[in-house]
């Protein structure tokens, strides 16, 4: 199975290809999508769901997992990156992607068997997972591709991402 | 000039089109664009996108109007309102249609003169420079025409959608 991660972002969005063979994981094309920081916010978001539409297309991976966001206290940045994640689940859905969701602590759970992992234990892992030399950067990137091995994991019992009853 | 207000939501998204010359406004098409409460967000996503860019396809309106999103206290409506929000800017880019953001005091001033006038004279105002017979229904889409004159009104002096500095 090929599952893309997506952490989404509206300056960097980090995504990160993966196959899954058994209980191997093999990684496949990881980055960050970049915007440059002059850019009007329309252009920002075309060219995030461009160029995720294009790795989508290039790599045609079967499902998305995507972290669940939560609100940190800069509530301008939070709205702009929750744009950006709706522009990130429309190019999954325009593709016929499945988009899968994961709490924070179902994705640290997912890799290291502890929900309260920290960030350099997290990176480690998903760096020993795939095999690779180093850890990926920038941390938008690694945690795409931890997104990725969390859904690979938790197959069996994914979240659906529905809005909840009676919003 | 043709204007689409947008009044953006998960469950409804408001849309109002307006032609305005000189200082007269006539509607053109407006409404609700509804996503079934049962249906998974991606799907929500794909079909606000698809309606609203048909809707664009058919009216071809030569700028958009989007009211700046506030949060309130129910901070996962406002996650999902925002996911919609980057949904329906991607929408208007894809098309090639400007987008300009308002405050909702900057909507009301342009409106009734007055920046804390009450949703009520807003919507008695909106039916009247339109000459409707009746204030339009859901608030949803009282609110995106609303969004739509307010741009007609202020295209002098319009607020660029862009990313404040430092983010």
């Amino acid at each position: 199975m090929r599952i893309i991660g997506i952490d989404p972002g509206f300056a960097l969005m980090g995504y990160g290809i993966v196959d899954m063979q058994g209980n191997k994981f093999q990684a496949v094309d990881y980055g960050s999508l970049a915007t440059p920081a002059g850019m009007d916010m329309p252009s920002r978001l075309k060219m995030l769901y461009d160029d995720l539409t294009a790795k989508i297309a290039e790599f045609k991976p079967q499902a998305a997992s995507i972290e669940e966001l939560f609100f940190n206290q800069n509530i301008t940045t939070a709205i702009f990156v929750a744009q950006a994640r709706g522009v990130a689940i429309l190019a999954c859905a325009n593709a016929g992607i499945p988009v899968y969701e994961y709490t924070p602590m179902q994705i640290k759970q997912a890799l290291v068997g502890y929900g309260k992992a920290e960030k350099k234990q997290m990176q480690q892992m998903t760096k020993l997972l795939l095999g690779l030399k180093e850890v990926p950067k920038p941390d938008d990137t690694a945690d795409a591709l931890a997104a990725a091995i969390c859904h690979g994991n938790s197959a069996g019992e994914p979240k659906p991402l529905r809005v909840r009853k009676g919003i």
